[in-house]
């Protein structure tokens, strides 16, 4: 088995994450030998929190590796269940099993199972350790990394929790076969954001091979996947809290969170409203000839390949209203990452009102002409 | 309006406690200064978390000095609302309220308002600043310092939480007079515990001022309190997460731990049973010539004179197996904080089950002698 291993540096430690085919059984074997033999001498405990559908297809392969079997606690799949509440059932279930400082929490899913675990991690006994095996695409390039752990609350998503690492990430390739393909392509789209911020050379990847990433051929999904973490790795380590070089994280975020707002998160998958805002993000920089013609639409090609962009109803004046997070700025300029070339990008701070209502008014257009039922 | 100030030293930063008599009313102006005036340019919005009984007794002389009037979020008083399911409504307030990053918390109660209000602080939206105005001596000589925040489970006291530190630490000696003798007793035992294990001024101070400190004399409370901070202050800054020196300050907390236990939280305030357990601890120190029969003497008058030593319902065995936090370690030697003398102490690691049983049967023989109703 051939894996890739990136480093993530952050200020306090620096962890590893392992990407390849066929990893999930020797996931046990990497956490013993980096708790220097804690697990097959008996001395911590292991808790793997997942969802019963992943649990069902996945789980067997992750438990054989492990020297003692873990306890395995199941969570309903779904955002639905990122809630406050659904941690406390857990943490009792933490208590009741007998984990201590010393135990280990194993995420095995995707985005929402990975942001509750490290969250669980974070505060259980004022913090323990924990490893993401991230079974979407979106959790492997995207939200397993750079220690944003938590959860919803009914006043809106991602408003409680914590800065915490994992120890590890272990991405096997294989488990992305059973994914949806929806949620497959969706997530694709946070590896064509990584290729326009910040790398030419997966951009090219991306537009190039295509059918061969689409059909999850586990050499270019681990590829695409590796070259994806790197980016995120790269801005993390530079820039641990919220600013700067972070922010570039963002390109397609500001529309596309509007848009997920403006739909009630109902009609498209995260990357799908993404898709879309960087549509809408590349066009500004058109219009400002940060990009030539050619670059947009290049750009424009790959995003589409990774579509399909679907449909969805909104206002175009909505979703500029709903760009401004504070609501003292809503007649101001907001700040807005747009590509300067294929793998560069900048913020700025001064994208106008006009310019948004342009780009948002020309995206309702082509969600009109193009969106895909 | 004259009153102390000590810096608490941490890894990531330092932040002030400022102690004395008629100090509520300057917090407001304070917390706006320290956030370069914040507060009264509207750039910041303030929430008092407290519970209904301190916010009839104390808010009004607080919220006054606020250059605009802070929201106010009120929790039951009482540990059986230190609960996961009472921050999820705290949480849901703030977000109604319009809590955003530069939201500051200020905690205005005792230690279950203090930890609970640290922790919802280290959770909204991954982290925001909170303030400490501590209202009973426990709070303010120790729960309010060290950064440690939290909530019960069913399961057990303390499992959920997090380190986050206060940006300041307001402790008004005023409003210790409305609370219960019993409480501030127990508080104190907490300073005897200060003394005792580090500073043999403080400990001499509490022998020979026992009756002004009692009467809750202004500058005699202000003295004491400084002094047990200072302590704390000491102990967190050289180390700050649990280990090495941070283990002194569990002096009397062993058997503490255990009677409080054995008792399920009910028969005795958290510093009553840390006084049995300073007194079982003392014994084992003479028994070990570690200290002098004097010596001991003197300590036994100073917990007694902040007493009532209360009586309560325990078997010495049972005592001494709930001292072994891991089950495995019930047969083995236990660490245990002793005294060397008035004012120093280390951690032993070989105390013997003999010498445990020892000490739990002395202790329970004086409940049953001195112990009172
Ligand atoms: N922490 C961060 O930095 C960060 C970044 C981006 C997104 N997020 C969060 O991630 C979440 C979205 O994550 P997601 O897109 O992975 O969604 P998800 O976790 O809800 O997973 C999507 C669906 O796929 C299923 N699934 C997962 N793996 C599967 C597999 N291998 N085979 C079959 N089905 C599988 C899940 O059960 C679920 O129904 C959101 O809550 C978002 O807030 C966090
Ligand atoms: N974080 C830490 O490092 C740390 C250290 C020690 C204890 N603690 C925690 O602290 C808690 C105990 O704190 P506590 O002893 O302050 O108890 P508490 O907060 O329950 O307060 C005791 C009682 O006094 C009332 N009260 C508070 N201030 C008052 C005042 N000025 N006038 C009248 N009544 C007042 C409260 O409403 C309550 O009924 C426990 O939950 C314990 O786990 C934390
Ligand atoms: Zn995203
Ligand atoms: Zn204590």
């Amino acid at each position: 088995m051939s894996t890739i291993s990136i480093p993530v540096r952050t200020p306090a430690l620096t962890y590893n994450v392992e990407i390849g085919s066929g990893l999930l059984p020797f996931v046990g074997g990497r956490v013993d030998a980096l708790l220097d033999g804690a697990l097959s001498a008996g001395k911590a405990k292991v808790f793997v929190v997942t969802s019963p559908e992943i649990a069902r297809l996945w789980a067997a392969a992750l438990l054989a590796g492990f020297p003692t079997p873990p306890t395995v606690l199941s969570i309903p799949a779904g955002e639905q269940y990122k809630r406050f509440a659904t941690l406390e059932t857990l943490l009792e279930q933490l208590a009741e099993g007998g984990a201590d400082r010393d135990t280990v929490l194993i995420a095995l899913g995707g985005g929402v199972i990975g942001d509750m675990t490290g969250f669980l991690a974070a505060i259980y006994m004022r913090g323990i350790r924990y490893i993401g095996v991230p079974t979407t695409l979106l959790a492997q390039v995207d939200s397993s990394l750079g220690g944003k752990t938590g959860a919803n609350l009914a006043a809106g998503k991602n408003l409680v929790g914590a800065f915490h690492h994992p120890l590890a990430v272990y991405s096997d390739i294989d488990v992305l076969a059973t994914l949806p393909a929806a949620e497959l392509r969706a997530g694709l789209q946070e590896s064509v954001k990584a290729g326009i911020i910040r790398d030419r050379a997966l951009f090219e990847y991306l537009d190039t091979h295509s059918d061969k990433v689409l059909a999850s051929d586990p050499a270019a999904l681990t590829h695409v996947v590796a070259a994806s973490v790197q980016v995120k790795a790269d801005v993390v380590a530079a820039d641990e809290k919220e600013s700067g070089l972070r922010m570039l994280l963002n390109l397609g975020h500001t529309l596309g969170h509007a848009i997920e707002a403006a739909t009630h998160y109902k009609q498209l998958l995260h990357g799908e409203a993404v898709a879309w805002g960087m549509l809408a993000a590349i066009a500004i920089a058109k219009r400002r000839n940060l990009i030539t013609v050619d670059e947009h639409d290049r750009m424009e090609r790959v995003i589409v390949a990774y579509g399909p962009l679907k449909r969805f109803e909104a206002d175009p004046a909505h979703l500029v209203a709903l760009t401004a997070k504070d609501k003292k700025n809503r007649g101001g300029n907001r700040s807005f990452v747009l590509p300067t070339s294929i793998g560069t990008s900048a913020v700025f701070k001064d994208v106008t009102l006009d310019e948004l209502t342009y780009t948002a008014e020309r995206m309702m257009a082509m969600v009109a002409r193009d969106g895909v039922a």
